[in-house]
């Protein structure tokens, strides 16, 4: 339906944001504009100001407006355990689970030949640089556990062969509170194959 | 977590978003960086320029840029009917249902003394005025079914008395589809009450 030029326009805008349709973003914009019209002008600098100056951290690649993250910029994250991921949200999962005092590495995406994502859209080319002179001992894989991602951790396994690191993979099973009975056949073949000896 | 200042600042502005908490401004924050910059730019814009220039169509109250929404302006709209409706959602929701010609009335809420709202914010102290200026045959309360809905139409109604118009009041009862199994006991009696001869 039309409401008027400006307002089908936000609509339309709002249905940028992931999972957003026709109808949530209806509500959205009519609720912003009768309710609330300093969030949405607080949001509309935020966006842009974040669209014009967040680019990537010069050495992971995370998003950041500044030349290094917070992470890289903190001498206390321990440059020993370098962190491999597809996207800076994996990073923030990580940190939240708080058990991971190393620094990362940010893929931005996957080898996919299809869509033309190589090495180089990765960052990967320059990754055993970075290993080397970030002096890193071991290197963990932590793409995803697809198709595309399982090819992009083997890549990353051989071009690191030259370098001093130990490479892993982080683990594949059975999530916490997951019971046999509801996961999938992947993850049960994944976690049976991943098994380790009692202590 | 703390991600940048900037990347900060987004997912905090991005929860004036009715629903949207922090693990959804997060995913989206980060979606945009990486995916969709000119959807974010084109957002910013959007929000920035509806916020600034939407105001209250002169004859009902919905929202425009213009001096009068496009149903306002548009002659084909039956003048003679006028619906009176809390917010311009509604007129959203009655407009796709399809079958309605006529115009609208927007309060903007309903009477709440609690919060200090009463018939001027709602417009109501023009409204009288507007239904004979306008020639409405017919006044259709469409508030919303709760406590302060019905007072509000009770209000309207007595407001119109010296007016020629008809008010009438929208049937509330069992939804199409809905079965009187699942339906809950206020809208059942609400059903009876409401119940017509068969004809």
């Amino acid at each position: 339906m039309r409401i008027s030029p400006l307002i089908d326009r936000l609509i339309e805008s709002l249905q940028a944001l992931p999972g957003v349709g026709p109808k949530t973003a209806t509500r959205t914009a009519l609720h912003l504009l009768q309710h609330n019209r300093e969030g949405a002008r607080a949001l509309a600098a935020a966006l842009s100001d974040a669209a014009d100056s967040v680019r990537r951290c010069r050495s992971c690649r995370t998003l950041t407006e500044s030349d290094f993250c917070g992470i890289c910029a903190n001498p206390r994250r321990d440059a020993a355990v370098l962190c491999v991921v597809e996207s800076p949200s994996d990073i923030v999962a990580i940190e939240l689970a708080g058990s991971f005092s190393g620094r990362y590495f940010v893929l931005h995406g996957r080898l996919s030949p299809i869509d033309g994502i190589g090495p180089e859209e990765l960052g990967l080319t320059e990754l055993p640089a970075h290993v080397r002179s970030s002096g890193a001992r071991e290197v963990i894989l932590a793409t995803n556990p697809t198709v595309e991602g399982e090819a992009t951790a083997h890549y990353i396994k051989e071009s690191l062969t030259g370098t001093a690191a130990e490479v892993t993979r982080i683990a594949h099973g059975v999530p916490l509170g997951g019971e046999l009975e509801y996961v999938d056949g992947g993850t049960i073949a994944h976690a049976l194959q991943g098994r380790r000896s009692v202590d």
